[in-house]
């Protein structure tokens, strides 16, 4: 980076503040051929068509300019260069590397997606050698228990009363919940409390699915409505996918907007909500992060995945919403180069953003550094009732 | 600001063209407490939470940078010292040095909007030292007449026949007229105009809840529908709320491209049709400018809310829109620090966008200064129809 | 233009690389006067209001900046005096001088549109000294081919059959399909190949309505519907129109993102999609070009028309989306200006958004060039299927 890079990231102390990953992911810790490496670097589930390349895009040559040094080779070495020597120096030491490079301190780990493939919280824990947070995916949750029911022969009669105290067992340890509603059934779904019968009603319709050996996928839209004001009856940190995400996303119905009268029926209840990466709605999502005292927001995934351009979309955040409600987080999935770029990239991007502020409208030092640490860590800890205590030793210390 | 900047504003005439705000409230001048100022900051209905503030935002620390100096303390005086100072200089005379620093020589105030707590027309133009115009709110307007009509024992049935009395009225003074349907029914609401069947028929039961002691607020489409083609065939000046709002307002229904067809139906009216304020939907507005003859927009309360950010968000009105189509206001409400930081933002933003586009494309200065004029008054003056004497004294005057 | 913008564009390549315009229409070379002129650069069907004009644009700003040079005045004539040096080089030959000086050595060309006052694909090649291609508007091809059928008092039964034999036809010289569906239906139509029999129906509908003198103008979605099922069977290249249009276009009907369940049905049919002109939805457009292997977008009509902006259009383009799946067009339409705008602002904007990345992250000059040259013309030929001996002759020549 360039030297005036350098000075914003020290002046704003984003050089060195440690960050709390508020939403990501396990990796993989295996020896990866091409083709692997590959469907990790992309939203797409599928190959680049016609001999192209996923590493033709922004997180490629992000990864070829920034996670190649990590590993020891030259910027913009070949992918077929930085595959070989990433085999060389194995996946264990290879994410090692990368994840203890990004001065991350805490993470906030989702274990819904696929978890068979990678680390568990306490293999990230160990691999970044940064302290772990449970997150547990509500739809998830609710679709293990109702197979469990109906493996018992249970009735679904239950499955309120069930799902209720599981939720309540998870939640000892787990710091908050995350609903993938915009996947399975769309934010556009009618926002109040479905009634206990229309719920119970729901819960047999999809019992006797799997009973006759149907899927498990949750789909229904009173199910998921019920699990997610269990949480609010919780006074949950409640995250919701919202924005970019894979092919099976309709992304147009992950508009976060699609959430204001959620939003407004569950305002006084304690609960704090999340906005999960949220680019290319990260404009509304600041909007709703001003208007509404319990809702936050993050771009992240596409911190990574837009590279060089991710300077612009991070400023774009800056608009509209509170410095208290922004947070940090990579949206880190399967390799710990999204990890090191998701860091990387945001401690620039908002030390840009910030030194702009500074040089057009004299910032001073001492309050860009207030902000740098709110949404690094303090807004995140506050959302998450995570302790002080747990944090302060990090100060200072981290990348 | 840096001495490029100044030398920006100089060249396009910015620091000194004289300012028609086309759209903007009354303020108070009641002494504030720290309370009731934060209230006046954030489009929010609620406190920051957990002790944290409203000031930790954009517009909080621009007012802590401009604002203060105005007020006689050095930048970036702390919130309380702020308001301290504030109280000792008393609210008039705050309010009144932060309006006279603005250089805008005319207000088009709406005046349906908590009217009870903030300095009507009259005051505003005595405390800016300029020249006040009015607009009704249309639902406003319905909403007491049917009131009144209720009150004094009268059937619905002259409503129709008494809106359009009285709206005549209301029009010998005021210069245009706005509409909140983006608040009450959203902007895809059916464009044609309604039957006068219906309408009467929405009037009855209307004026039934009211007589039974229910509330007078006017939620229903086709009388709003009614009130809009009543304007329409007045060839009136008629505002939309668009975009960024409160907690209210469902914000995914206030893209101005929902208005699309109704814009097809009243192009050839004589009617002008202004967007307000119309962030994050400014790219869509500016769309609607180029394509129909007869709509204006502006990205007001989004300047002075995005602080050091309003000089991109201004940037990106000047994309599809043609320059005789853009509009200036600040869309403050209820403290005269959101008009100063709306103005010196607006003369700020504009400079520099203007500025880039002579450094790379040559622009000369006389085409700059008359796109300058275009935007800070010509534009609204010819909309409103106000003539050129009344404006011409100001050239050269104004800040 | 400043001497960085020239150095990006010689170390990128961009100052000379060929260029295949896939998206674009004929003009006319008649001479046209002053009101003519003003129809063909603003997508406005009206003229500007109040003695306003269109050249008061972006657009108008850069005709007068970069076109009024071409044609042998200085920069920034006034309107009058470039339509006065326009009309006496004659509107052939100011058409072609602009033409000429593109660069563009490939024209994919729609012809669909108002053909009978623009130069067909033969006259544009002449005119442009470059190859021209041509691609068949679905909707236009289906208009005629029903009215003939009615003509000849032959049933709407063999409408299916006579639409492939037609289209088979066209495609042995058509290198891609393009439907307007977006301005006839919007892009939220069901997404599945319809049933015989329903499209059997709603043709006899139509032709009926044709045969009591009734408009031909396709509007029905089963039959459009049945149309894209056609082509997607022929692995066509598809050409959508996305986004920024004419007052005739509900805008908010154009967000790509619509036709997200079609991406999915078409993914594994050999057709290629391509999202035309994708402003203001062209983040929304990079992602699914990203999550979808068929997937192309491009934001032409945008760069001419936002002129001194479109160096940032373009650099929200290169976020999500993969350089290989990039295109340049123009969708120039009825004057050369817009295809010369259209070609030095394309070059310019990708040029300054690659020296942001050089200067940030240090990206390599065969790295640009290779990048360049993909978006340039490479992408395209893939997409169209257009063999590299077409093109290899031009490379370093061109512009």
């Amino acid at each position: 980076m360039s030297t005036d890079v350098e000075s914003a990231l020290a002046e704003s102390g984003l050089d060195s503040v440690p960050l709390l990953d508020h939403h990501c992911h396990g990796v993989t810790t295996d020896d990866l051929d091409r083709e692997s490496f590959e469907t990790y670097i992309s939203e797409s589930d599928w190959p680049a068509p016609d001999g192209a390349t996923h590493f033709d895009s922004q997180v490629g040559m992000a990864i070829r300019r920034y996670c190649a040094p990590v590993l020891g080779l030259p910027s913009f070495a070949t992918p077929e260069e930085y595959l070989e020597r990433r085999r060389e120096l194995g996946g264990v030491e290879a994410s090692e590397r990368l994840l203890r490079a990004t001065g991350i301190s805490d993470l906030v780990i989702e274990v819904g997606h696929r978890s068979d493939e990678i680390l568990d919280p306490g293999g990230m824990a160990a691999a970044a050698a940064a302290r772990a947070f449970e997150v547990v995916r509500l739809e998830q949750l609710a679709e293990q228990l109702l197979e469990e029911l109906v493996r018992r022969g249970g009735g679904s009669d239950s499955f309120r009363d069930e799902f209720a105290r599981t939720l309540d067992e998870r939640l000892r340890r787990a710091i908050g919940v995350k609903s993938i509603a915009a996947y399975r059934i769309g934010l556009d779904f009618a926002p109040e409390r479905p009634g206990d019968d229309d719920v119970d009603e729901a819960v047999r319709a999809w019992a006797d699915r799997i009973a006759r050996g149907g899927p498990s996928r949750l789909e229904d839209a009173t199910i998921i409505r019920h699990l997610l004001w269990a949480a609010v009856d919780r006074a949950c940190a409640i995250q919701f996918h919202i924005g970019y995400g894979d092919s099976d996303v309709d992304l147009h119905r992950c508009d976060p907007l699609l959430l204001t009268e959620f939003l407004r029926l569950s305002r006084a209840s304690g609960a704090r909500v999340l906005l999960l990466h949220c680019y290319p709605f990260h404009r509304e999502a600041g909007y709703l992060a001003q208007v509404f005292p319990h809702v936050y927001f993050d771009v992240g995934l596409a911190i990574n995945y837009t590279g060089s351009r991710s300077d612009a979309v991070i400023a774009e955040t800056l608009e509209l919403a509170p410095f208290h409600k922004i947070l940090f987080s990579t949206d880190a999935f399967g390799v710990a180069e999204l990890y090191y770029l998701g860091a990387i990239l945001f401690r620039r991007g908002l030390a840009r953003a910030l030194d702009a502020f500074a040089r057009q409208d004299d910032w001073p030092a001492p309050e860009m550094r207030r902000i740098v640490e709110s949404i690094a860590f303090r807004n995140a800890r506050r959302v998450y009732r995570l302790g002080d205590e747990l944090f302060e030793p990090e100060l200072g210390g981290g990348a």
